[in-house]
């Protein structure tokens, strides 16, 4: 617990498809004026149009490489972290990796994590155990989700909250040790299984036996059912974070929250006292853009220097199975 | 490179649906009799009848808590590594975990772990990257396959090779550091992306914008693309393996392969010098059962007391993607 493990972000990029305002999707949906942002706290978000998954992450990977000045061949390991994808085979990192520009020129392994909404969470801390500045010095973690088209037209609060987008982390083994994980943790709530789910196109409801049906093949979530979940956990989560840290809760810089809706972020908020600044958000113009969610804010708040050399960061969130974790670094 | 990870297998479990006979295919799909087993190796494979993905992977966890007389409260982690699952959304672990006896008794973390065929290679090694003897002592890796359903009906060399199954393992921080990971190595090579894929049910060809086709949503292989990148890769992949190592190729006690074809393990066997029962196989009663295949085998192979502890013991194939990954451990 008490074994921080070296890590250190060297770079990040995003790609971002074309924006739909919600005045778009009130029009679209024969919506009234207003009700988007009244909703879901969501005013514009990305929609893919042309773009497969592969094609953002590529994208967004190649952004994060050129900011770092660093070359495909000098990274170690691709990690796709998300929980929608292309192909339902090969895995995405795959995918990901034939669509990069010098793809085929380097021998790089590619794997995926999924804890839906956490993935960026898990695969930023499977990648400190990974790193040893050895076999592993640079591992590219990419977090990209194409939701838009796995949402049905009767569920119009989906249709507003979710957006896709991609961003992809550089993370490299830290000699100097001034940068490094300092805990993560992640725990799920069997009990939460079905409150988000996407019941078709699996092997349980194959699209053989099923014909298509747009209930049946989209993402459902049971919004209360969540919330209420989501309240009675999280507080015992966070106190038993914290409670064998030196760090309190108080003393973190920056908190990276999944943008899970904006009745979770409420939520949170009155949960905890928080400081002025401390607590990130971005659902207004991207959304909740599930596991890419957290990755983009994250890139957001370095862009604009909110984070700085030396800040304590916390990611946390909650998750689809149900899941909630976090993962407390040292930027 | 030669940090050697503890991690010792305490138990294992598997679980089979119902075997079907080669000529029960023959018949079915009105095959000349003795097709199956000429053109795949293939006499008999299981495929799920009532079963889902979750229910298998349930059933070989507690198979292998029983026998370890663990419960499911001294479990850390528990890692679903496969490519197979029941719902698009949320991650195949969080589902087994459902279906556990006492799934909602505990707060156990669930993650998903996708490089296919080879998913649970890639499990044991972040599983050894994990166990630290403090937070994490005791890890699940579980790899349940229901192949069976994303099959087409026209393409019988597919029906013939893929069975079934599911086996998961408990893995143990081994304080004697008397069983230890080795080595691993994972190697993608994009070029190979498409050789192996089910082109529908993703984002990109999404079920919304296409009707139901077997052809389309089922699992495609181009074999000989695929011997023919296996034939070229895989020596130099073995032989950078080694080069850094003490133990060579012959030391190996027990070699397990991806049960991937008949041509595939034929291509391995010719390829290298082999002692007798240094390389094991179950394809001929399993099928290809991708993720499931090794540890399907290994779980045998220990059961039948071919593999004993100090043995070095080394896991090894090809995935789509297209990957080639090895994992050396020390039972």
């Amino acid at each position: 617990m008490n074994g921080n493990k070296s890590i250190k972000i060297i770079s990040s990029g995003i790609y971002l498809p074309k924006a739909v305002s919600s005045a778009e999707i009130e029009e679209k949906y024969g919506l009234e004026q207003g009700w988007c942002e009244r909703y879901s706290g969501v005013s514009s978000r990305h929609h893919v149009t042309f773009e497969s998954i592969g094609y953002m992450g590529a994208r967004a990977i190649e952004n994060a490489l050129e900011k770092s000045k660093m070359q495909l061949q000098d990274i170690d390991l691709i990690i796709s972290a998300g929980a929608s994808y292309d192909y339902p085979l090969p895995n995405q990192a795959s995918v990901i990796k034939s669509e990069l520009k010098n793809g085929l020129d380097c021998e790089v392994g590619c794997i995926d994590i999924d804890t839906t909404c956490l993935s960026f969470v898990s695969a930023f801390d499977m990648a400190s155990k990974i790193l040893d500045g050895k076999q592993y010095k640079n591992i590219i973690v990419v977090s990209v989700e194409s939701a838009s088209k796995g949402l049905s037209s009767n569920r119009t609060e989906t249709i507003t909250l979710f957006g896709d987008g991609a961003a992809a982390f550089i993370f490299t083994y830290d000699d100097t040790a001034s940068s490094f994980l300092i805990k993560s943790s992640l725990k799920t709530f069997a009990e939460g299984m079905s409150y988000t789910i996407i019941k078709g196109g699996g092997m349980l409801n194959h699209f053989r036996d099923n014909p298509y049906d747009e209930d049946l093949f989209a993402f459902e979530m049971n919004g209360i059912q969540l919330l209420k979940i989501a309240k009675k956990k999280m507080p015992d989560f966070i106190s038993a974070f914290f409670s064998d840290l030196e760090i309190k809760f108080d003393d973190v810089n920056v908190i990276i929250p999944h943008q899970a809706s904006k009745m979770g972020l409420a939520l949170f908020k009155n949960m905890f006292e928080l400081r002025p600044n401390q607590f990130k958000e971005n659902l207004s113009n991207k959304g909740n853009c599930i596991a890419a969610s957290i990755p983009i804010l994250l890139h957001e708040i370095i862009e604009k220097n909110e984070l700085e050399r030396g800040d304590l960061c916390l990611l946390l969130g909650t998750s689809a199975g149900f899941s909630i974790g976090s993962l407390l670094f040292k930027f």
